[in-house]
């Protein structure tokens, strides 16, 4: 008999909050989520989004950390910028000791606060509030969220580029001294939703560029969980004119001959029981299309004649398996649900 | 022997004032532009658009009329906000009693300042300035272009509308009392460059919505110059997550039957000599993708069975035709070129 | 407690029965689809369509109107060309005395098998099943779904047209002798899945036109269903650079002068206790974006100063609530499920 | 005073070849373009392309070496299909000794026949025509233009990478034993016009995908021209969902420790007097859509804060640099014209 959840949900105003409000309102074990806003006008999401009429009662109530920690919720999950979720995380776990937070910032992703406090230029986050985190990666760290009290949902570019390495450097396969290429492309909804220049429609569709070569906030979150020395990797981002997914491209020699079929059934072990990430089956590669809308990450290979030259292709949605999605996957590991529940 | 232009150019930052600005620099008659901006820091385009270079000299000047006045352009466009306009306009006239203007925003496009003032919420433009202005729209009025001081260069939309309705409406082809439906879509690029939520990228890719139903201020633009009475007459307005382009389907009943041929040959008659305008072969309708970085205008027909409904599908580039094209048009009409000078 | 369906399901290979498969194997109440396939060596759908391992069990079998008519299934959901449905529909009738079809195709949408024969060129239905069949459409139709033998499930755009148009006709509030206008925009998923010239990518992407003006095969469904002259009723259909979607912009004048609110009252009790059709609140139109992925068919209106002339706009996902997701509606009508079973 | 050219153009019906005969019909110093067809209904290049009417004569015959031999053509273009050039050319050649031609397939790209053999699965190109061709990137080889009578056009991903390699090669700043790698991304008018499944619109839209990894037949043209050794480069296609340009990031480690403007300062030396190549001003990085419907490659960089990795990126439209505008360019540099004559 499963026991479903009260959550409170703060942020929903951007894609991925948005993404999550719909995921958490069709989630089997979800007990009716409450949204929390900063408007005092707005009672309900349908205020707000007029195209969420029909899904499901959507109530909302102005944010408050009192509100929420006496609410009844038993997770908390915030869709809420860095600098929101520095101040939110560690309020409402002194606010209520038993409530559980997913966080969908930046600010409890690294092991070192240090790290987040230099290449997010704003302060570290709250020390105690950061022990207790957990880096959200369910085929990583699944032991861990059952007891998680704080989980930093992973970024979007790191999810793919983590997924799509680890394996090969648990391996050992890698000839490092070559370096790591991360080749990523990235849809428009991870620009976020604020009205840009470069995210005008005229500046993004039938074109395609480069950006943050070398200054990437996501960069030390890869390597900081795949434990590369930074001199070896190279991460690059670009942006696709398309609302939504990331596709990796990754670049590695190996350091001796493999077959292509040993490289999958490395990676086939390595997964194995892991049902949000799909490895391709022999001479097909991972498209974005076969991944946006989903909650999967799929990963394939190409090998070179000489056995050394391995292309690892990683996709998925950033606002399913990089962002909402994996969110949602956390609360199902947290809370003791079917890994799946409510994401297929 | 061609005698060249010496032109001015306020208003290059839009997406139209672009076009413009390259559509002069290899414009064959024109004698070096020169671009006149705001910002003193700017010494040239490419200092604006680094894409620019290699396209020719593009110096550009603090904006000041009397520079303008004494710079010994014979023409200068104005690329300008309507408010913009209403003031330059005068002024330039004033400073310099045989400087000759196109100016690409409203405001000297109605032959009433009344009708401008009501529908744009602004001041009526100078009397006798407006007095001086002719309508742009070469295929109607370019008799009147070699004399013109100024010229209101006309709005994307009704240059599409009113190029696919005139013939009929001059013919009397129309049966009026069933009313006239004009349907059109326009590219992104017509919305302008200013990042807004409805121009972001995600909010137009993979969308598309109608807006301004029954109060769009082209609406008044195209009565006035097809001569008919507003109530007789739907005009909408879509957005197409595309860059450029406007295709607009009109829908008419004809006072009596009539045959697809007798349609065409009215259409070719009235044409004749009118080189950006092209009408289709019989059977073909035109496509956005046949007009796009292009100065024509295709007008197609579809008519059923009985000979009485007709479909006219007209199409144009809002930024070449719809805009700095036809801008160059009317040069090349006030200053006595070849009409498709600089334009194919 | 719900009698949960053992379904068959025709048909596969296009976007709508890819589409249909996805809804069928996330419905609640479906004991697991059998897909029947052309290919005898095809025994999963994954073996076809790798991206959709992880979403259940999906076996196929060799199609074969007699194992279909054995196999324990009560629904039969045919997703195939009309030339197949005129053959399959009887064929699995008289195989099958108790079971029921859903047929995608447009060989059971019309009242007159000759209605359909003029404007297929195909043979007219078997008269036996034609008469058997409803008209899929559960807004209009639903009290005879329960005991339908064989739904007609309806074609996308009229669809969105009927649904859009249907209170004003009834209430008898247009005035017909001015004419209907209906400017119809579609994805390309509508345009089938066979490559072709007009849907390659180059030709379709950053262009926008009509086709098959007066001549579309979805115009007398239209008629049949509201009841109107053909003569005073144009129909257009454009093909728009997105996957999935139709917006219909619906041209009526009223046979005297309206407030904007009692149009919305008329329609909003017209759907009173539809669940799939959103009334727009006043001043908001619906976007295309707003309904893609969802089984909704959302409507809004403009009318004009004088009360006369009033636009309606009608939205729908032509793979969703224009195909399989009313195949599934329809579904959920015949077995008495809840309306939004599985679709939300 | 400048001595136009006659010249001669085979193959119109593919992207490429269309995008050529725009740039012909208006260069400057063509005496009006002929062009050849396999069908003998074809008179004028506008029967097959309405949409041409009012760009100018465009006359064409019937496809004969013999006719186009004795034509007084100065210049052939082939724009064919591989097979078709590998006939052509030596058969041209024979039939009139002073007619040069420019061939846009891969046939005579490549210094080795082998080389050609073994990656295209076809006959090696006529040895003694082979003798005569010239590796057509007239960045590198402008000096061998004037004299060539066999131009092997380049293909479009190689002209990006090789232009954004070349300088570092030359200076010999790359550490090799690291390798380099080459992610390019394509637009859909590269994957050619014939409809497949995978340009078919929703198979491109709002999807990204990698291609032939380790198996694309320009591998072999950018080795020979870099002079690098396979087994240290890895070359990878992607296809965007836009119509033109491509966009290629290029990954080295530098041999030793360099500032960012020493690299900017080797690419202006290198590419000085190149009016086609722009080197980015410092921090900024090219976009596709600076280079689309242009002839230009722009480049720019990123390095690393230890001065080691160093990112290049190289953009170009493929039908402009990549296909067509290179064979116009080409064309100048054999008969003596301005380098960008017909390309602004």
């Amino acid at each position: 008999m499963i026991d479903p959840s009260r959550v409170a949900v703060v942020g929903v105003t951007g894609y991925a909050g948005y993404e999550l409000a719909r995921l958490l309102l069709r989630h089997p074990h979800i007990d009716k989520p409450t949204f929390y806003v900063r408007d005092a006008q707005v009672h309900c999401l349908t205020d707000l989004f007029p195209q969420l009429r029909g899904w499901g009662d959507a109530p909302c109530k102005l944010l408050s950390v009192k509100e929420i920690a006496s609410s009844g919720a038993e997770v908390a999950f915030l869709s809420t910028p860095h600098e929101a979720s520095l101040e939110l995380v560690p309020a409402l776990l002194a606010a209520n000791p038993s409530l559980r937070i997913v966080d969908l910032s930046g600010a409890f992703r690294f092991r070192s606060g240090e790290t987040f406090s230099n290449w997010y230029k704003l302060p570290a986050p709250d020390a105690k509030a950061l022990s207790q985190a957990v880096y959200g990666l369910p085929e990583l760290y699944a032991d861990k969220l059952p007891n998680a009290r704080v989980v930093g949902n992973p970024g979007c570019y790191p999810t793919s580029v983590i997924l799509g390495l680890k394996p090969l450097v648990e391996a050992g396969w890698i000839n490092m001294a070559r370096g790591i290429v991360a080749d990523c492309k990235s849809g428009v909804t991870g620009a976020g939703k604020e009205p840009r220049r470069d995210t005008h429609f005229v500046e993004v569709n039938e074109n395609f560029r480069a950006y943050n070569l070398f200054s990437h906030r996501h960069t030390p979150e890869v390597s900081d969980h795949l434990g590369m020395a930074p001199e070896n990797f190279v991460f690059s981002t670009h942006l696709l004119p398309v609302d939504r997914g990331i596709l990796s491209t990754l670049y590695v020699w190996l350091g001796g001959a493999r077959k292509l079929d040993e490289v999958e059934a490395l990676y086939r072990k390595f997964y194995a029981g892991k049902p949000m990430v799909r490895i391709m089956p022999a001479g097909k590669l991972p498209e974005l299309q076969f991944v946006t809308h989903t909650n999967f990450c799929d990963i394939g290979f190409a090998l070179d004649s000489t056995g050394e030259r391995l292309v690892i292709v990683s996709c998925l949605d950033n606002l399913g398996k990089g962002a909402a999605g994996q969110a949602v996957q956390n609360l199902n590991g947290m809370r003791g649900y079917p890994e799946t529940a409510g994401l297929l």
